[in-house]
C-alpha cells in the first residue's frame, strides 16, 4: 500500500475498491478470493478488496463478503484512505466518467472495463490520469479475458504495426455461428441467444456494431497512435444478413464474421492513413478466424517485424472479463509496492515459490489412444489383438486391417482406436500384445488428446 | 540510461550491446533501425546499438552499421560502460552461460532467446540476476514472436492456469503438415525443410522433440511456479510416423501435431501435481490448434477463470523473433530510464506522439464483394445488372440466380460475387442498379477480406 492511502484497517498489501457490484464486479471479488493464494505468489504481498459500492444491496452474490464493506456510496469508496486503486465497473457513460474523475482527483488508480466510455471520453480521462501520474488500466474493455491490450502495448511494442483486426464481439458471434449452422433466419436466432443469456434484451449496442467499434476505436490508436472515437469508424450491424448468404458464402469458400479491421497505410504524400470499419465481412474459411465460433473472440495483429499473429478466448463473462481486470490490479500492485516488491517476476512466481512439485505417476494418466500394429496376415490373429486389450478392460472403438498395405513378407497393419483408458492398462496390453509371434514389429503408439 | 553505466559516446537512450549477429542478431539490428522512430514514440527516448560482438566479422549482413561497432570481443562488449543490456544469441550451453553470468556481475541486465541454456541453467542464471537486482528477459526463448510468456506472466496472472499445451516447434510442424498433404514419408519430407531451410542439416534437437522439451520446461515454470527442467520431462519425437497414420487420423476426425503438454491436477493429497510430456498428438481437426499449419505455432493456455485462450504466430525467423527480444529492450529499458519515463504508456504511444490521422478515403479501398440482389424474374434482367458492373469495369467471378427461391411476386435473388474492384467503382455500379425498375430491393453488399 502506498504510504499516502495507507490506513489501520490493512496489515500489508494494497486495498481495492470495487464500484459495481453485478456480473463482472462478482467476477473481481471470486477471482481475488479464490485466487488469493496464487496472486500474492505472484506479487508478494495480498490484493485486498476493502469495499464494494453498488445500488443493489439486497442481491445474492454468491460470494461471501466477510470483512468486505458493501454499501451505496462510490464518493466514500474513492475517499477512503484504505483504498490504493478503484475499479469502475457500472457501465455507461455519464456517472463512471464522473467517478472516474473523481477517483483520480482523489489520488487513486483506477481499473476499468467501460470500452464506451473510453472510446468517447478517452482524451479526457487518460489526460486527467496521466496529468495525475496515476495509472488507469482497462485490459477488460477489449476482448474480455484475452489479454490483447497488454500484447499490442507491450510484447509487439518494437513492430510497426500494419494491420488490427478481430472478431471483438461475442454476441454476434454466436448468432452468426447459430444462423450459419442451423439456416435459421435473423431474428429466431436472436430471439434465443437473448433466452440463453448472450444477447441483452435491447441488442441494439451489439448487433449493430457499435460495441465493436468501441472496441476497435481504442485498438486503432494503441496500434498506430491515431486519435479518434468510434463515431469516426463507419460501422455495419449483422441485421438483413439472411440464411441464404451463409449457404452461398459456404459455396464460395467464405464464412461470415462481424469484423473490425483497422489497417494502417502510406498514403500519397508518404504519411500514414488509416482505413478503420466495423462490417459483416466474408473471411476465407481456411483461415484460423473463420474458425472461431460462438461466443468467443479473437483478435489478429500484423507487425511489420513479427509478422501474422492471433490472440483467442473468451471475449466476455462474468470470470473471463475478471481475469482481466485482475491482471490490471496486479500490476499497478506492483507499482505501488515498487520499492519493496520489484518488478515483475520473470518467471511469474516469485523465486520463494517456486519448487520441485511432483509429477504424476504416468500410469495414472489415462486417455485415448490411437496404435499401430504390424501382425501376420492369418485368420485368428485379429481375435488374438482384441484379447489382450479386452483382458485389460480396454474398450475397442474401431479396427481397421488395411489388407491393401499387406507386405510380401505377409504382414499387415492393424490400427486400433481405444476408448478412454488408463495408461497402466494401455501399457501391460501393449505388454501381451509383444509377446505375440504373430506381432511383427514395435506396435507404434499416438495418444490422443481430446480437450484442446 | 542508468547513471552507472552512462558514458559519453551516447545523447540520451539506453545503450544495447548484441552478442551474436547470426539470423536473430541481424534481425535485432534491423529492427532497432528500421522501426527507431516508432520504438521512440512508445518509450520517449531511443534504444542505442552501440556494438556487437560476434566471431565472423566478414559476412554481410544487409545491415548499415553506420557507427556500430563490431568485433570479436564479447567481454569488452559486456564491459563497456555505454552499454546497459547486453543481448546474448549465440545458442549453445557454455559459452552464452558464462557470458550472461559475466554481464550481470558487470552490472548489465540481459536479454536472451536462449532456451535451451534457461532450460538447463535457469535456476543459476536467474537466481544471479536476482541477486544482483538486474533483469533478465527471454520473451525469443518460446514461440518466437508470440507474445506467450508476457501473456503468460501479467496477461493471466490472476489465473490458476490448468493447462499450457501447445506446437512449440516450426520445424516439426511444417514436416508434419507436409507429411499429411502430400502423404510422403518422413524422411523425404525431412529433407525438402532441410533444403527450404526450415530444418537444420543436423535436425536431432526439433525432430525429436527436444526443443520443444526445452520450450514446455520454461512454460510450466511460469504457469504452474514448478521447478523442473527440460530433463524431467518425457520426450517423443516425430520419427517413425508413417502416412498411413496420417490418413487414418483424418477418418477418425483427427490430426497430427507435435505438442508439448503440461497440466497441474490436484493429488490424491491434495497439493499439486504437474503432467508434463512432449509427444506426437492426435486432436480433434476441429480445434483451432489443428488449424495451425507450417512453420508457425500456437499455445493455448486455460485458466481457471479465464477459460481456453489462445496465443498464434510465427515461432522463429529473423524477424519475428528479433520482434520478441526488441520487445525485452524495450521493457528493461524504460525500467532503466524509469524516473524520467515513467510506466508504459497507457495506449501504448506516449501521448504527444497520438494525434489525429487522415482516414484512408472510402472510394480508395478495394477489394472483393458479394451482393445479394433481388430482381424480377424475367428474361433479360441478368444481362442489364451485368451491364452495371462492366460499364464500370467490375469483373464477375461469379453470378448465381436461385430460382428455386423466386418469391410469389416474380422476384428472384441473384447473388453476385466480383473480383477486385475499388469501393468507387462498386458503389457507381451499385448506382446504376438501384435506378433499373427491375431491381426490387436495394441491395445487401457483403465485403470479402482475403488477408486473414
Amino acid at each position: 500500500m502506498s504510504g499516502e492511502a495507507s490506513g489501520d484497517g490493512v496489515r500489508g498489501g494494497v486495498g481495492v475498491g470495487l464500484i459495481g457490484f453485478g456480473t463482472i464486479g462478482t467476477g473481481v471479488a471470486k477471482v481475488l478470493q479464490q485466487n488469493a493464494s496464487v496472486i500474492e505468489e505472484r506479487l508478494g504481498f495480498p490484493l485486498r478488496l476493502i469495499r464494494i459500492a453498488d445500488l443493489d444491496l439486497e442481491t445474492d452474490r454468491g460470494v461471501d463478503l466477510g470483512d468486505i464493506e458493501l454499501d451505496a456510496d462510490a464518493s466514500a469508496l474513492i475517499a477512503d484512505p484504505r483504498i490504493d486503486i478503484v475499479v469502475e465497473l457500472i457501465g455507461g457513460y455519464d456517472v463512471p466518467r464522473k467517478l472516474i474523475l473523481e477517483a483520480l482527483a482523489a489520488g487513486k488508480h483506477v481499473v476499468t472495463a467501460n470500452k464506451a466510455l473510453l472510446a468517447l471520453h478517452g482524451r479526457e480521462i487518460f489526460g486527467a490520469a496521466a496529468e495525475a501520474g496515476l495509472d488507469i488500466a482497462f485490459e477488460a474493455a477489449v476482448g474480455g479475458g484475452i489479454p490483447i491490450l497488454r500484447s499490442l502495448r507491450e510484447g509487439l511494442a518494437a513492430n510497426r504495426i500494419e494491420t488490427v483486426l478481430g472478431i471483438l464481439n461475442g454476441t454476434t458471434n454466436y448468432v452468426l455461428t447459430e444462423m450459419e449452422s442451423t439456416g435459421e433466419a435473423f431474428e429466431i436466432v436472436l430471439k434465443r441467444a437473448q433466452d440463453l443469456g448472450y444477447a441483452e434484451s435491447d441488442p441494439t449496442f451489439d448487433v449493430e456494431g457499435i460495441d465493436a467499434a468501441h472496441k476497435l476505436a481504442l485498438l486503432t490508436t494503441m496500434a498506430f497512435g491515431a486519435e479518434l472515437t468510434f463515431e469516426d469508424i463507419p460501422t455495419e450491424g449483422i441485421r438483413g444478413l439472411l440464411p441464404l448468404d451463409f449457404e452461398l458464402a459456404k459455396d464460395f469458400g467464405y464464412r461470415i464474421k462481424l469484423l473490425g479491421i483497422a489497417k494502417c497505410h502510406a498514403g500519397p504524400d508518404g504519411h500514414d492513413r488509416i482505413e478503420a470499419r466495423v462490417q459483416p465481412t466474408m473471411i476465407p474459411a481456411t483461415s484460423l478466424l473463420a474458425k472461431v465460433d460462438g461466443a468467443m473472440n479473437a483478435v489478429e495483429v500484423q507487425g511489420n517485424a513479427v509478422g501474422p499473429t492471433l490472440y483467442y478466448g473468451a471475449g466476455a463473462g462474468e470470470m473471463p472479463t475478471a481475469s482481466a481486470v485482475v491482471a490490471d490490479l496486479m500490476e499497478i500492485a506492483r507499482e505501488i509496492e515498487r520499492s519493496g516488491s520489484g518488478p515483475v517476476a520473470p518467471l511469474s512466481y516469485l523465486p520463494e515459490h517456486i519448487a520441485p512439485k511432483p509429477f504424476v505417476p504416468a500410469d495414472e494418466l489415462s486417455g485415448r489412444a490411437y496404435l499401430r500394429l504390424t501382425a501376420v496376415d492369418q485368420p485368428g490373429v485379429l481375435s488374438l489383438l482384441m484379447g489382450a486389450f479386452g483382458d485389460e478392460g480396454i474398450g475397442i472403438a474401431s479396427v481397421v486391417q488395411r489388407i491393401e498395405e499387406a507386405t510380401v513378407s505377409g504382414t499387415v497393419p492393424v490400427i486400433v482406436l481405444t476408448h478412454r483408458t488408463s495408461e497402466a492398462a494401455l501399457q501391460r496390453a501393449l505388454g501381451r500384445i509383444a509377446q505375440l509371434s504373430e506381432v511383427t514389429e514395435p506396435p507404434r503408439l499416438i495418444r490422443i488428446e481430446e480437450e484442446v
